[in-house]
């Protein structure tokens, strides 16, 4: 059994409580937590809910610990701390710092023995995954990336942010005319309008001036004045019940050309439709928490994307049954 | 540069070295052939055409031989007798017979200390890289493999071995209600019949008795016995024009659920739509010809299989690149 200890337990923490769940290999060791212990009810019978602080002293106790904090501060001091004690898997997804997270984690790990298997789960993850498998059958040929129809969950607190405003939920959307151009074989060139839309659904405060609330959001730079936005004003009751989901999804296309002459056309598709963002990104982390264990176990050390690990390790399944069962 | 000698120039060689040509840390080192070499007339200039006799004797010449043989009665033999003198990349798809293979290819392989990549292409393949990820990542749940639109050579052969039949094209085709069922999120069991259906384009020799072909194809145990057939009669001028190219594709999909009480849906898709069949496939295997270079030169050496190779090893990009470009 790989024993496995969480730190953090939001939605992605639960995410990956339900993924080892699923994985008869897998067992939760510890939670840990920075807020009060006592407040945290897990699901699972039986297992410690911890001070975050305690950690380093189930060294022994845990195989791998699966980092559940938030990019922008969080992982860049716990990942590198964590895999002083532990092999550790994390989400982290501000792809303009992977560079510098990945030297970090890699100084630790390789200091420790220990990996660190860093920016798990679909994008950074299971996408990148895609364009690296598409790039090198199709070295001729272009990428396409549409995220959605799913929630943006740095938009809705965009929304949240702006004066009047008590509650948001905002739905990134592929524009279908592009989607279809791209599967077609066409290779446009789509500026940020034409890859997709974004539609907000708008709790106001009493008395809030809507007009001005639309305003700011479409003119809000960076979070939509590039894009074609839709605001729907709603009530806190229907976002409760229509909009209280956190599905995401997304397409991966590669579009490109093989022959002497490049005469030929190929067309080169991965996506997702996801009910629970967290749970899948939980999921990920849950199938490369068993890779870190497994290659650590060869005498692997040092940091680790997802571009660094061969799929056998992934499968619970042996590499005969694999073989036998899968190729 | 990586050094690459082909083994067999049919489509699938040819393909090779079109795709060699794209790759420009690859360059092509000799085209092998059981035919009289001066009857084979290949595309690129100043690269040597040999008899496959004569391909032991370039041992220190090539790096990667990828060996285009068919899976019947070629590669059983090729695969094992080659990688004695080089490192081998081959398309085997006899899925019963991959477990045996790979034993025959990997005890020649580690007593040689060279590389046989078995099974490479695309189902083999990449289907089975998508098979093998997404059953990682969702352990519960359903798998579905779906074919075409392409030609089946073996159906087309099929019924150009009937009396009567002068030349012949038959297309495997997924049926759209079963794809849009389980990329809805049901799980259906789906017989034979319920995934796929087969069209047939059919040129009769002159005064051929067409109803009794048509009755011969449809009933023909194992290749059209269970399928909803279509049989259509043409000119021979009417198969070259429109049915002369080799397209084929398909779906590979995994229907999932996570959640403690598995309550959300998931749906993992990957597909391909390629215009040439051959070509798409030797991309591939040139694409592990490098990583099948890069990683004996790190020292590995046996018999693998695409789920034994980190996505790095692909990609002409170094680990730095593909991570602040691809992740």
């Amino acid at each position: 059994m790989i024993r496995i200890g969480i730190l953090g337990y939001g939605n992605l923490g639960r995410g990956v409580e339900c993924a080892v769940k699923q994985n008869d290999d897998m067992e939760l060791a510890a939670v840990f937590t920075r807020r009060d212990p006592q407040s945290v009810h897990i699901l699972t019978e039986h297992v410690p809910v911890c001070p975050a602080a305690q950690a380093a002293s189930y060294k022994d106790k845990i195989d791998v610990l699966i980092i559940c904090g938030g990019s922008a501060t969080d992982l860049p001091v716990q990942t590198p701390e964590y895999v002083k004690y532990f092999n550790v898997v994390d989400s982290f997804d501000t792809h303009a710092k992977i560079p510098q997270h990945f030297a970090n984690v890699d100084k630790s790990a390789k200091a420790s023995g220990n990996i660190g298997m860093i920016s798990v789960g679909w994008d950074p993850g299971m996408f990148s995954l895609n364009r690296v498998y598409a790039n090198a059958v199709l070295p001729e040929g272009k990428d396409y990336t549409f995220w959605g129809k799913g929630v943006s969950q740095g938009h809705s607190d965009a929304i949240r942010r702006i004066d009047g405003v008590a509650d948001a939920r905002q739905y990134t959307i592929p524009v279908p005319a592009s989607l279809d151009a791209v599967r077609s074989g066409e290779t446009p060139e789509l500026s940020t309008r034409q890859k997709h839309t974004r539609e907000c659904f708008v709790v106001a405060k009493e008395g809030a001036d809507l007009a001005k609330i639309e305003a700011e959001i479409k003119e809000m730079p960076n979070y939509f004045a590039d894009y074609d936005t839709t605001v729907h004003f709603i009530s806190q009751e229907e976002l409760d019940a229509n909009h209280s989901g956190i599905p995401h999804g997304g397409f991966v296309i590669r579009s490109g050309r093989t022959g002497w002459e490049e005469e030929h056309k190929h067309i080169i598709e991965y996506s997702l439709k996801l009910d629970s963002n967290p749970e899948f990104t939980a999921s990920v982390l849950a199938a490369y928490a068993r890779a870190a264990y497994r290659m650590n176990a060869e005498g692997i050390s040092g940091c680790k994307t997802v571009f660094d690990v061969a799929p056998a390790y992934l499968c619970r399944l042996s590499a005969e049954e694999l073989r036998s069962q899968m190729l």
